[in-house]
């Protein structure tokens, strides 16, 4: 397995965490594009939101939790804060291993991109 | 209930309709801000993805497959696309039904906003 999200979640490689539980890591995005800027990742390995199957429920559900969660601990839940995930090339993927952008503590602009 | 896209689903409110399930709707943005933008929301009403719960799963692994679905029936899957959901005002979000803006069909910059 070479995922650098697998090696972060199994502690092979270092991460700032700030989440985690049975089947979700969250830690800061090493390149942050606003005062919040974590990414939220399922333990287990799947490639994008594209391969996302019925077995994947319980793992869907826990990320959404957990990003609520975060973002109230990092006082951004009232102010308000977006979530982005990205499949493939023209969208910017570079892991491809299932990780949502949250993002906030700025006025976020539109287009997203 | 005078929830813009409680009335989309209930055929109350037209909209240009790409994709339809059981608990998934999926129509084109009006304001679209890339060659494809599509919003993917659950059927059932919940007001953001801050507000999801276990009771969601199904909802949640139907909009994802639903997104998979309509992005390789607009020509994306490949090329790749991006995957954003708002919550409150400093992200943007104006209609408090949740929703997914599936975008792509171009190069996606960053940061997403």
């Amino acid at each position: 397995m070479d995922c650098l999200f697998c090696k972060i979640v199994a502690g092979e490689v270092p991460s700032e965490t700030v989440f985690e539980d049975d089947a979700v890591l969250a830690f800061r995005d090493i390149n942050p594009q606003a005062p919040t800027h974590i990414l939220v990742i399922p333990k287990d390995h799947v490639a994008s939101a594209a391969e996302l199957e019925d077995r994947h429920a319980g793992d869907l559900v826990a990320i959404f939790k957990a990003a609520a969660e975060i973002a109230s601990a990092e006082g951004i839940a009232q102010t308000g804060y977006r979530l982005i995930t990205n499949i493939g090339r023209e969208a910017g993927q570079t892991v491809f291993h299932l990780h949502f952008h949250l993002i906030g503590g700025r006025p976020m602009g539109w287009p997203p991109g």
